[in-house]
């Protein structure tokens, strides 16, 4: 019987792909995490559609309403603007939501002590990705640390990140070769039908699929020159 | 002005008494958690207590429900029965929620980021508390190394944990001697309005009022003798 591992699944590329690569070893507990994020309703239906495909035994899905509440980011408060350009500098974008990664990687742990899985996957990339400080090797490495210490005794969970040091083309290119579901995935920022094809993330998106040279299956509003 | 500092109130006793610390040098943001507990009601009257008579500035009272969802502990899970004693050998009891430490941190953390708090207090106590992982310095440490990384980096957000080195009568003589109002706080884990007398945070709060010789102001259905 396969081992039983966490693949936290917010819908987009990076964690569709993620889930691609635990499917080969381990037998598939989703967890996707709703917490008050302008697309919130579309990234769910991501996550379903993606569990179904990959027919996950375990589906864990859960809403933190406080991060809305505390606000601070442009991706939970719609008074801040999603800016519509990747910055070339190292300054942190507002739509970075504020210690977001600790808290969907603990209620992974907590549910992983609780059913038994050894491992948490999460998507992140280290360089190729928005700059979000929880996005670093350095940062998952300390978090596994944390976890040694702040569970019991005789449980091991250990955070793996198999994308981490890839670039987002590489990822696709990856997805491909898994059969990944590339047409169920959702990343824009902005909207829920046809992606802006604007803001950050479809800019990284479709800039990934072009270095690729593999279509995205997915409409836009608006296609630029992203090479 | 004084700078502000987030601390962690479940309602207890050692978060009371962490709250009276912190208040000696911060403006006060104070932190309230409902996750499904069984005393859940009666922990967010003793906050709400204890806050106004900090007249605290700011205050967040967060739910998570997927503690409750996840289960695994007998304080979240009314299947599995609050142990009545208090092992003395090193085993977590079943009251230990999985990872919930590091649930509430976060919170704070995202919380302090916003608000623009360097501090996070939590009342916790390595040596004389319940054997729970996420109490110890180690992981302590180990979390304020996650934060680092994790948040911008022009924020610098720290956790502090002034009492976690006493015993248990040690901060009932500190809060005693900073008039922590002990009458507006709640231990016990199983009643919500005459404190049972027989479960392990009820037994571990009136052995450190015996110890300190002073008088606990809770009503009790059962007094054993605890020293």
């Amino acid at each position: 019987m396969k081992k039983l591992a966490v693949v936290l699944v917010s819908g987009g590329l990076d964690s569709c792909v993620t889930a691609a690569i635990a499917a080969q070893e381990y037998e598939l507990a989703l967890l996707h995490v709703n917490y008050g994020q302008r697309t919130e309703k579309r990234e769910l239906k991501a996550f379903e559609d993606i569990a179904n495909y990959y027919k996950a035994k375990y589906r864990l899905v859960v809403s933190l309403n406080f991060l809305k509440e505390i606000g601070g980011s442009s991706l939970t408060d719609t008074q801040i603007p999603i800016p519509e350009y990747v910055l070339e500098d190292k300054e942190v974008l507002t739509t970075y939501v504020p210690f977001r990664n600790t808290h969907l990687i603990a209620i992974g742990v907590s549910w992983a002590e609780v059913i038994g899985a050894e491992k948490i996957f999460i998507g992140a990339m280290e360089e190729d990705s928005s700059g979000y400080p929880d996005c670093r090797e350095e940062y998952f490495k300390a978090y596994n640390r944390l976890i040694e210490l702040g569970t019991k005794p005789e449980t091991h969970i250990e955070i793996v990140t198999p994308v981490i040091h890839m670039k987002k083309w590489e990822v696709v290119k990856k997805g491909a070769e898994l059969k990944a579901p590339f047409h169920l995935t959702w990343s824009c920022y902005q909207n829920e039908t046809v992606a802006c094809g604007k803001c950050p993330s479809c800019l990284l998106r479709l800039r990934a699929f072009a270095l690729a040279g593999i279509e995205d299956p997915l409409p836009y509003a608006l296609k630029p020159k992203v090479i």
